[in-house]
């Protein structure tokens, strides 16, 4: 592992700052991941709105924000916006915790009326035409899919048949659903929180990706029911607020910034990644895999 | 997501029972994993052998469990029994969690002396040949390698030059190491809680997979300082007992099972996991991605 103990990274930052407070120039440093994007232009950060950010807000003070790909789902992203902000959402719990799997939060016994604007049985917007979506394409090879890019934040696969859909990377948001297609309305949400699971794409609505805060859901207890449900109800952790950031007071709003995939820096990124020359490595990879390709998303500038 | 609510899960079940009650076959349910892994015979699983299993107890009492690779870091492996032999990492502490990526556990200040015949500088075991080893072959593509496939319990994948290594698949376990890659006595050791991180393959050494119990390590609360190190070191967990199982008494070692790469039961799992057939699903993935290929592991049965 890099940074093998906490003591060598003190270690190495120390010389660099001897070196240079005694005037002398530090050797020139391989670029590693975090020197390209430490380098990036400021206008090669966008920042993300803040009406397509869904802040979901747990008890003890997490806070998970989750940027919202209304161009793939967009009759489940508009039913998730109704239900943030009629306060739905507000006073529900995460409910289930598989390991490698999911987190899963909303409405345990499916019980609570929705709002009549909410759609009842939304269309499966599973996939969509790959066609006019602005994909950034990546070189490497991928199990399931044709091709792979990144649109926005987002991870992107595209079949042979001209298909696009949004993958089940580690922090992809989906739309828990029934055993028919036309449920799952936006009231039971869950996060990936292990490997991809690639076996959900296009069988499930995925309606974004946690930007920021996902391990608050990660490192939450497993459950040990069926599926990691919680079998005590008392161990599920409450929701205490949701909502879309545009409908928070400007100060209490997250103000993230990602990296734009047409930029040069996301390309310097991605090669650096492939091929990593810090001291560490002693062989590059040679390719990067779709999920760990997402473009970094981090707190704005001032 | 399947398993929408447990209310649901519970509604499926009943009406299996009920039909069954009343005399009539239930209709043919399509086969799953897990309905595949219920119907394997006796003998397409393997016992894992108790001298092949690292036990790792925490503070708390729980256990993880780790399938050592001998045939691949051999003198890593060697130091590691060594070490468990000792009780070495009695007393120790998991001291990194870092989100998506590694738990990390050992010897945070580096001082703790160990017995001399633990190897100081091992050898860069980060891959071997390919020649020799039981691969059961994959069919399906790879971001990073020629060919992948499983040996015994483990991913492996193979270069176009004949090497073969390890993956950082969810739940690989690797030796920390410094910047050189003659260190790393064992005396560090992570295990991989997130996406595949496959930029380490060929660079470390890998040394095993956890096949039990990893959710002890995954649910820990994620450390703050850099890379995951825990700030304050009172939100280490202890380690309390580290043994080979073979050093311990009869009744406390794990009795795990393996289901065999070369099996009937194993063909069909992966075959069943690419084309889901169930009630669920929409649309089969057609393939299934090495670390989602790891031969599954299961308590003995009697």
């Amino acid at each position: 592992m890099e940074g093998y103990t906490a003591r060598l990274v003190v270690g190495l930052v120390s010389a660099a700052v001897t070196s240079a407070a005694h005037g002398q120039a530090p050797a020139a440093a391989p670029e590693t991941p975090g020197s390209v994007l430490a380098a990036a232009p400021a206008g090669d950060w966008t920042p993300l709105a803040p009406d397509d950010l869904l802040v979901v807000e747990l008890g003890g003070g997490a806070r998970v924000v989750v940027a919202l790909a209304d161009g793939f789902a967009p009759v489940h992203a508009a039913n998730i916006r109704r239900l943030a902000h009629d306060h739905w959402y507000d006073g529900l719990a995460v409910e289930r915790v598989q390991d490698d799997y999911v987190a899963q939060w909303g409405d345990p016994d499916g019980r609570k009326p929705a709002d009549a604007a909410v759609v009842a049985k939304p269309p499966a917007e599973y996939d969509r035409p790959a066609a006019g979506l602005p994909i950034r394409w990546l070189p490497d090879r991928d199990a399931y899919a044709a091709r792979t890019g990144v649109a926005g934040v987002f991870p992107v696969a595209v079949g042979e048949d001209g298909r696009a859909w949004l993958t089940h990377c580690y922090g992809a948001v989906g739309v828990g659903r029934d055993l028919n297609p036309d449920t799952g309305t936006g009231a039971e949400l869950y996060a990936v929180i292990g490997q991809p699971a690639r076996a959900l794409d296009r069988n499930i609505a995925v309606v974004g990706r946690v930007v920021s805060g996902i391990e608050a859901l990660s490192s939450l207890p497993r459950g040990t029911a069926d599926l990691g449900f919680y079998s005590d109800p008392s161990q599920r952790l409450p929701i205490t607020r949701v909502r879309l950031a545009s409908d928070l007071a400007p100060d209490e709003r997250p103000r993230l910034e990602a990296l734009r995939p047409e930029s040069a820096s996301y390309t310097r990124w991605l090669r650096v990644k492939a091929n990593r020359q810090d001291s560490f490595f002693v062989r590059a990879a040679g390719a990067v895999d779709l999920c760990n390709a997402l473009p970094p998303v981090r707190a704005r500038r001032p």
